[in-house]
């Protein structure tokens, strides 16, 4: 499974509903005095969230590397190799973990970002020793024959078939990411550039193994019916056995030269039927913006094109009717910088260009006029109540722990984030607007049915 | 000095020029008749090319390494290194070299590009010993300070500060490089991302150097009023006794994936008076291309747009008037894939738009009705013609042979190519351009004015 680029332009606000309800979760119920984090002699990180609703428990065992840390030319390696740690290991044939998650009931997935590399197991608290057992077992133990890597390479060449090249969004998502970003790798798609996934190989991947896999590059997390006591106990026995590997380098990606064109990106193809458009800019993510300017960032997105209360849906999709959806979105969840993307589709006889013009008027007005008191009060309650959500699942809390712990946020950052969101002024919001909203260096992607199909027009 | 992607996408037609003097030069005087190649015992390639016309002889270095050759996060450091060269080895101060040159009345420079880095000198044959000297005294004995270093790293900022950062064309370029290459590092500025720049140190240096400046990764030269057996002793004398480097690894940079999107680049500045455009295309390069591709999309380029007898210059600068300027052209002289580009300027009243057009009608007609006979010797003839300038000019053909061996092309292929472009059919031309210039993957670069300038559309 990938998190790809698509939620950082398109899809947004996944994450940031996910974030926000880590936030409000610890606002209602001070979920951050529960949780207890320690470290093993070997590096590993290890954060457990007592949840006990349910006699249930996740795991998860979150590695620091993504497809931005690739070598250059090996663009897929740390996906394929997600795929690569379901294989077997010295001490059990492939199959065997998967068979013991089923066996007891559980689920269990994994997925890969450009920062990371996770692995998770939900099962009875009984069964989780278990899977300590295997997980640690894979960290180190993989047996990486040339006919695993071979078969496993056609697998995501093929998946790549499927979710990329058989989609007009993904291909033009793809190329979007490719334009927006000039030099940094999160221009690279997750999934690898086709041409290079073809020629990953065994020397690749177990040079990456031994450099990235290893407990002092991953965190664990535990989140469930379960005692932090005896999770360290557990841990212990499990992943402390495993023994540390290399020293790693800073992570320090090639960076963003300044932007100082605006470019688009278009895509027409038979199967689109209705046209779109997104702008994206390239903005800082939590970890390296200002004090301030990411959750002005994020409440903006809000105010402006959040959901069904924002300026952009109410104006252009309820008023004017212009677009049938329009909207807004900040992603500030990435190790390095983040994207505030503004998006739109027509209504009917009304054309891209309407909706684009419609939804550049929303913006200029914030940037003139600034945002008011009623609203962001407003934008800030609707990050409270959307954790209403996702305090009930246990898995979500994991992955917000993990997921900023592994882009280089602290957990006082997750316990102090609402108070932040609390803090940001209606002058940081039309601020940030200013700062960075520029049109001069935005970029535009268009997804088009064929010039020739009727009501084709941008 | 840069060799940078402004030849690339829009002022082609140089390389095209010098390579098409090559093989004139071939065809009217059998020049490869009397040119000698030989390898030193460390792996230095020589080749000497005797003119007798003159007592003058260019001496070049060429290294195979370039900006392309870059490790990721060090954009620069090939051109960097091309000023290092010219500082303090053990065996001489900085500017001694520099010095005995202006002492001889000679000249010298050097020049980096994407695929190579090189260095010459145009002395009286007497002083030819003393350059080869000092020339192979710096392949491997300089002296890198850390004051050294810092000081030049500054000299190169502020190049970059005046030649790009001071001129609208140039940001426009870099950015049109890097959204047109979306993987190959033909994306990243020969001259380096300023915030890369800045951080290039001593160890940086250091391990450039060690690793790629070396004779088995060197090209020598030597054109002029000068006897090979004499050179090739002298050669021996000198460059013999510098020790071979490490064996290097085949320059294999990451490739271009399918592009499947049209995209655009705008920049709006109040120093562009005369709006102008250029839609470019990644095409094979002579080294990779298929045979006959490469000579193909050099006569579609001459026909289409290559000069002032061309279709576009004669439809849409002379007889409509639509145009001050407008053409085409091929550069196929790298290492990796070449671009194909069409350009224009509106002329008066006229629009971008009705340029763009008017090109764009020239390239459905050949699309659509191929090439004429006529018109197709005309261009191979025009070919032949333009070698008169490149003839009589030593350092032209010192570098037409440094630059095609330094891409991977062999003297033979230097030979050849006159044949190989006679050899070229109508129908090839009409099939390059059908299989390259396909409007929904061009790159479209827009030079523009301020949006509130009078006359301003676009």
């Amino acid at each position: 499974m990938i998190l790809n680029g698509l939620s950082r332009t398109i899809i947004l606000g996944t994450s940031l509903i996910v974030l926000a309800a880590s936030a409000a979760l610890a606002q209602d119920r001070p979920v951050e005095q529960a949780v207890v984090d320690f470290t093993l002699a070997n590096g590993l990180q290890v954060v457990v969230i007592p949840d006990h609703r349910a006699p249930i428990v996740t795991q998860m065992v979150w590695y620091k590397i993504g497809s931005a840390d690739e070598p250059p030319g090996k663009s897929g390696i740390a996906h394929f190799f997600e795929h690569l740690m379901f294989k077997g290991t010295s001490k059990h044939a492939a199959g065997a973990f998967s068979a013991a998650v089923a066996a007891v009931g559980g689920n269990e997935n994994a997925f890969t970002s450009y920062d990371y590399t996770a692995f998770y197991q939900t099962v009875p608290p009984s069964a989780l020793g278990t899977m300590m057992d295997f997980e640690a077992d894979r960290m180190r133990g993989l047996v990486l024959t040339d006919e695993v890597i071979n078969s496993e390479r056609d697998v995501v060449l093929e998946e790549r078939r499927q979710r990329i090249d058989g989609s007009p969004q993904a291909l033009l998502q793809e190329e979007t990411q490719a334009t927006l970003y000039q030099n940094h790798p999160y221009r690279i798609p997750v999934i690898g550039w086709e041409q290079e996934m073809e020629q990953l190989n065994r020397a690749d991947a177990v040079d990456f193994y031994t450099l990235y896999y290893a407990p002092n590059n991953a965190i664990l997390v535990v989140a469930g019916d379960v005692d932090p006591a005896a999770i360290r106990t557990m841990a212990e026995q499990t992943y402390g056995k495993v023994p540390r590997g290399p020293d790693l380098a800073p992570r320090n990606r090639p960076a963003e030269p300044e932007h100082n064109t605006s470019r688009t990106v278009t895509m027409r193809d038979a199967r689109v039927s209705l046209p779109s458009y997104s702008v994206s800019w390239v903005v800082p993510s939590y970890r390296i913006a200002q004090p301030g300017e990411a959750e002005a960032l994020n409440l903006l997105a809000e105010i402006l094109g959040g959901g069904t209360r924002s300026r952009i849906y109410q104006d252009v999709v309820v008023k004017s009717g212009v677009a049938v959806d329009a909207g807004a979105g900040y992603d500030g969840s990435g190790y390095d910088p983040g994207t505030f993307a503004l998006y739109g589709v027509p209504q009917g006889k009304h054309t891209l260009a309407e909706v684009e013009a419609a939804v550049a008027a929303e913006v200029a007005e914030i940037l003139n006029d600034g945002v008011t008191a009623d609203e962001l009060a407003a934008a800030k309650a609707r990050f409270v109540r959307s954790i209403i959500f996702a305090r009930d699942d246990q898995s979500d809390m994991a992955n917000i722990y993990g997921r900023e712990l592994a882009v280089g946020l602290t957990i006082k950052d997750i316990a102090e984030w609402p108070d932040r969101i609390e803090a940001v002024t209606a002058q940081q919001v039309q601020d940030v607007a200013k700062r960075y909203l520029d049109p001069a260096i935005g970029v535009t992607s268009y997804l088009l049915p064929p010039a020739d199909a009727v009501g084709a027009s941008k």
